[in-house]
């Protein structure tokens, strides 16, 4: 059997060893749940809280700012839809290259009679502070960027747009499932009251996310019932999943950060010497871990199935969205045609990932990429 | 140290050592995400749908008829407001001794103008499904009855209710989160359409459930995104927690059933030879797992710390409201006064539960309740 090469971190990650041997004992002999009296129950509590601390801190955060959810997904709908609960204003400004959750959360918003502004960004990828600026009404309940985007990978200038809403007296979320513990996020730097977070992107468990909401803030519960998490989400805590996401943070290193970007770097060289290839996204600042490319005229599709038959994983787009045939709505909002987008790639890199993978794809991609041309019925 | 004895496993359970075998591979060498289209990917899928047929065929579903959840709180939620939001219907019919999500999604869903009608039950919990029939208006979206209820576990006559329900063309969901496994539910027979399962009260984690949506029903996602679970449920599903959840399904037992009750019994004929003590809720359509006393005039807090004490975990009350000083509203519903609800216990058994745990709880607690008698400012 071929051994998988994984290069679709931005998907999942392998949960890390030590972070299993985290969780492990909130299965077996630490098994309480969280809110019960007994000596069992305060175990799983005492868990709880000093997870909770571990993710503040990550963040510059209070550990009472912060609310365990399902994932980044539940996390960003919580976001929206509670603060437009809550505040009484019916306006959101977001952005055109947003993860699904936060784009259809204010589609269905929008059938509710809420406005949403959803601003372009450039062909980096980048949105235009002054554009969130001209766009805020005394309406405006809540803007939300996302911080690293999900398939190309631009990061903000979160400071620049937190200084903007905090000016204007309006609430700034940000999805920074994919920079968390990339790029620094500090919510008092870079003024941000609702940041969503999750664990599977960093070498934690599936099922597990948090929701950072500023100190006196109110918002309204998604999730209602027995009043755990400040009763902001309801539903016995999974312990071990949130043990499991504060051992995967514990475990970050920014030597790690430097090694993934020398690698991402090695690879995105390699690619761009094969003919007629474009990176998308900024060159700059991109995360750590992504690469992107537009190969002019070849399915996408096609590229992703030579390799995983040479046991590479990628994808194209995003893989929340890679069951759709529709051309990636990203890649679109920074100016390619739904032909060059549906001709690219995304690899996305890990700290496991190894100098020798890389250079196993930079010799076989190019191989799979001339064969498709010659192939192709669109090929030039 | 003392062994524990855990008899609160209405709260939580063991995750059985079988079923975090099954789930560790997904943390591992099978980490991916099921929305890929490699083959990590489709393996992740793979596991999926197998462990959504099992969830399926355990109530006589379809496999389409599954969709994961976080867990039995998130699943509530989504039934109640996902309903009220498709059907332009609002009207729900439920009772006073439901879980805390279901009767605080109706709170929240009573201030955005749905009526809500709370159903009273007999002194052994049972509510008259007559009662029902006559709370159904035109306006009514949805009829939601706990199958078994978390505290005095009286089990309802779902069929029933649900013969009622279709008959009146209104939608029926039960809470069947504690029920699960212990009683036969069967979707069709039962006349269900909507039904709410978890898997950490039967040794499977914490963080994982599932929501059955017979065929056909028109129901709005509570959480919005990439389209996971046919678009009803969107967010990375949580693989590991899913394969748990099935594994967990697949070692129920009969038997176990059975010893579990003969346990019980002979736990409920032992404290009832304790004087002034009497049992809330049905002596024969009870769950099997649950004993819920009264021992009058003794506050159940304090029982609860000194078995405690005594390595022996239970509870007042369900473990989510645990935390509050309000008497049970289960209690109190049944015709218990505040002081007699709050000088009860609940004790919940497992298959776990052993016959000499039982012997060492029966030679325990008739001393505390001894002891507390003599010291209680309140006893008789």
């Amino acid at each position: 059997m071929v051994k998988t090469i994984y290069l679709d971190n931005a998907a999942t990650t392998l949960v890390d060893k030590r972070v299993i041997d985290a969780m492990l004992p909130y299965f077996s002999e630490k098994y309480g749940n969280a809110s019960s009296q007994h000596i069992l129950g305060l175990e799983a509590k005492r868990a709880l809280e000093q997870s909770r601390d571990v993710i503040a801190k990550s963040i510059g955060a209070k550990s009472e700012e912060i609310v365990f959810t399902s994932g980044g997904t539940e996390a960003n709908n919580f976001a929206l839809k509670g603060i437009i609960w809550s505040s009484g204003k019916n306006h959101i400004i977001t952005t055109r290259i947003e993860h699904d959750c936060i784009l259809n959360s204010c589609k269905w918003l929008e059938k509710q009679g809420v406005k949403v502004t959803y601003l372009d960004v450039n062909y980096e990828g980048f949105v235009n502070p002054k554009e969130i600026e001209k766009a805020i009404t005394k309406d405006t309940a809540i803007v939300s960027v996302i911080h690293g985007n999900n398939e190309i990978r631009t990061i903000q200038n979160l400071e620049e747009i937190g200084k903007i809403c905090k000016e204007r007296g309006v609430l700034f979320h940000t999805d920074a499932c994919q920079s968390y513990t990339k790029v620094p996020i500090n919510v008092k730097k870079q003024n941000l009251d609702l940041v969503t977070l999750n664990a599977h992107k960093i070498h934690g468990p599936k099922g597990v996310g948090a929701l950072y909401i500023r100190e006196g803030i109110d918002i309204t519960p998604l999730v209602h019932g027995g009043g755990q998490e400040k009763k902001l989400r309801s539903g016995t805590e999974n312990i071990a999943g949130i043990v499991g996401f504060a051992a995967a943070v514990r475990l970050t290193r920014d030597k790690d950060v430097r090694k993934i970007k020398e690698l991402r770097d090695k690879l995105i060289e390699g690619i761009l010497k094969i003919e007629n290839t474009k990176l998308n996204g900024s060159r700059i600042n991109r995360l750590c871990n992504n690469v992107n490319i537009c190969f002019n005229n070849i399915e996408g599709e096609s590229i992703g199935g030579y390799l995983d038959a040479y046991g590479i994983c990628i994808s194209t787009g995003s893989a929340c969205s890679s069951q759709s045939l529709e051309p990636s709505h990203v890649l679109k909002a920074i100016g390619l045609t739904p032909l060059e987008a549906n001709s690219s790639i995304r690899l996305s890199l890990s700290r496991d990932t190894s100098s020798e993978e890389i250079e196993k794809v930079l010799k076989v991609l190019p191989k799979i990429i001339d064969k498709l041309r010659r192939i192709s019925p669109i090929s030039i």
